[in-house]
């Protein structure tokens, strides 16, 4: 995914009033280092992110993202984001997508040089990779246990399984797994049995007539696409509910969805080799939501 | 840590038989940025990293570093670190080390800019902090749920459990929940409840005379200083042996330790609160093998 532009922030404190960020956001060409090795997102992985979507110059669910980073940086013990800054730089980064297509925009904030307890932080813009194909034609996953029981996030906080954090190299390994195993991607399920979400998307499933999704509570991200399709669904009169998910439900479910802010909605056309009905007019009609303008 | 020097490396294949490594290796000013915001280091934590220990400008344990990074990289599906460079990178940035006192070395190998499928490396010098109390008085350890059974990571590879990622804001996190405990330092315990190791460090104790420490395959790393550590014992007649241990067996044991690269031997002086008997002769004498010239 090759960056098209890049801005560093000087992160100020959550309750500095300021409304003018000069000084504070520089704009630098991606192809630079700009990142000292000290710092601690490159050598611990120690920070948090958001993905965002951005359909022309339109970022997609901005307030949704940032209340995430915010919930992430108080999970691992990251002053708070100041996010009237956040949404300067975002404002300033969106200038720079085409005026059509989707681009992805990725908040970095990390807990800064080792030893200088100051965050650092980046934004940065690229084009979106092409999804028609997965949109369209769907996915194949692979289930992956997760390692954990569901009621583990509760009673280990310090396992940050509620956090968007840097430290993602088990979701990559996952999603390498789940490739060795002829899938395109991964689910996890808890060693107790439960669908939880994939490497870096949530799963939605219809199950007679309802649509379901995993409880955030059982150490998974909350995710922003799905809560913006639960939104669009609940509008159309359909009826949403979080809940406790088991994999053969997940394959007796009339159709299923992971979806994601770059992505959007996948169809799953196989779980483990098995092949799954599908939806093709609901996933076209979520596609067509998820890419209109939204907030 | 403040950075005293640091290098940057163009990784080559480990097959690559040269003997000169002109080009591929760079010294820079680690306050520079050096890091492009592309680097999977910093956008994922998809890396593999060793920290070693040196005494005046004698790197120690250069080979069991360079093993464990290496299974580190299998783990992660990286390529194989050619290990002539390494060292000759070593050697390069020994010289830049205080002749007598501690420093560390922090060896990166990361996944690289994303999308451009080639690593890239750094290696970094800083002096070491300064252990003398938690050597001479000890550590208090707070025990922390690590989440997984201990038959997991036999059953799921991709957990990455036995590799040293750079993913490491969980071990980060359960540093604070420790310190918010009253602790120093965190010591994890296995969801079935084993002894697994600490966050930064593999645990030792003495029960009945012989020297213990918990299994390897239970997805822990390898301790290069345990390893150290039991080669010396077992050079002076004591008896050593890697065993399943659990909470209270480590409460119970005659004398324990956190053991790792740059903090050396820490004799634990209190469990969860729970004073702990400790051997200052033994931990002396570990710390003074641990401080002599090894390789």
């Amino acid at each position: 995914m090759a960056l098209r532009h890049a801005l560093a922030l000087d992160p100020i404190p959550a309750d500095d009033p300021r409304s003018d960020f000069s000084g504070t956001i520089r704009s630098f060409d991606p192809a630079d280092p700009i990142v000292r090795i000290g710092d601690l997102s490159a050598q611990r992985g120690d920070g948090v992110f958001e993905s965002l979507g951005m359909v022309g110059r339109h970022a997609q669910e901005v307030s949704a993202h940032l209340e995430r980073l915010t919930r992430s940086a108080t999970l691992c013990d990251l002053p708070e984001p100041n996010l009237a800054q956040w949404r300067e730089a975002i404002a300033r980064i969106v200038v720079h997508a085409p005026g059509a297509g989707e681009s992805v925009q990725k908040l970095i904030l990390s807990r800064g040089i080792d030893g200088e307890e100051t965050p650092t932080a980046w934004l940065t813009l690229a084009d979106a990779p092409d999804n028609t194909a997965a949109r369209r034609d769907g996915i194949r996953v692979a289930t992956l246990d997760r390692g954990f029981a569901s009621d583990m996030p509760s009673r280990a906080p310090w396992l940050l399984l509620g956090a968007k954090t840097l430290s993602y190299a088990v979701n990559m390994a996952a999603i390498r797994e789940a490739r060795r195993r002829g899938a395109d991607d991964a689910v996890f399920v808890s060693a107790d049995g439960y669908v939880l979400e994939g490497p870096t998307a949530s799963v939605i499933l219809r199950q007679g007539g309802r649509y379901l999704t995993p409880e955030p509570a059982a150490g998974i991200l909350h995710g922003t696409t799905q809560r913006s399709i639960f939104h669009h669904l609940r509008s159309t009169g359909a009826e949403v509910a979080y809940a406790s998910i088991t994999r053969d439900e997940l394959l007796a479910a009339e159709a299923a969805w992971v979806v994601s802010s770059i992505r959007l909605a996948a169809p799953i056309v196989a779980i483990d080799g098995e092949e799954k009905e599908r939806d093709a007019a609901v996933t076209a009609s979520l596609n067509n939501y998820l890419l209109s303008p939204r907030d």
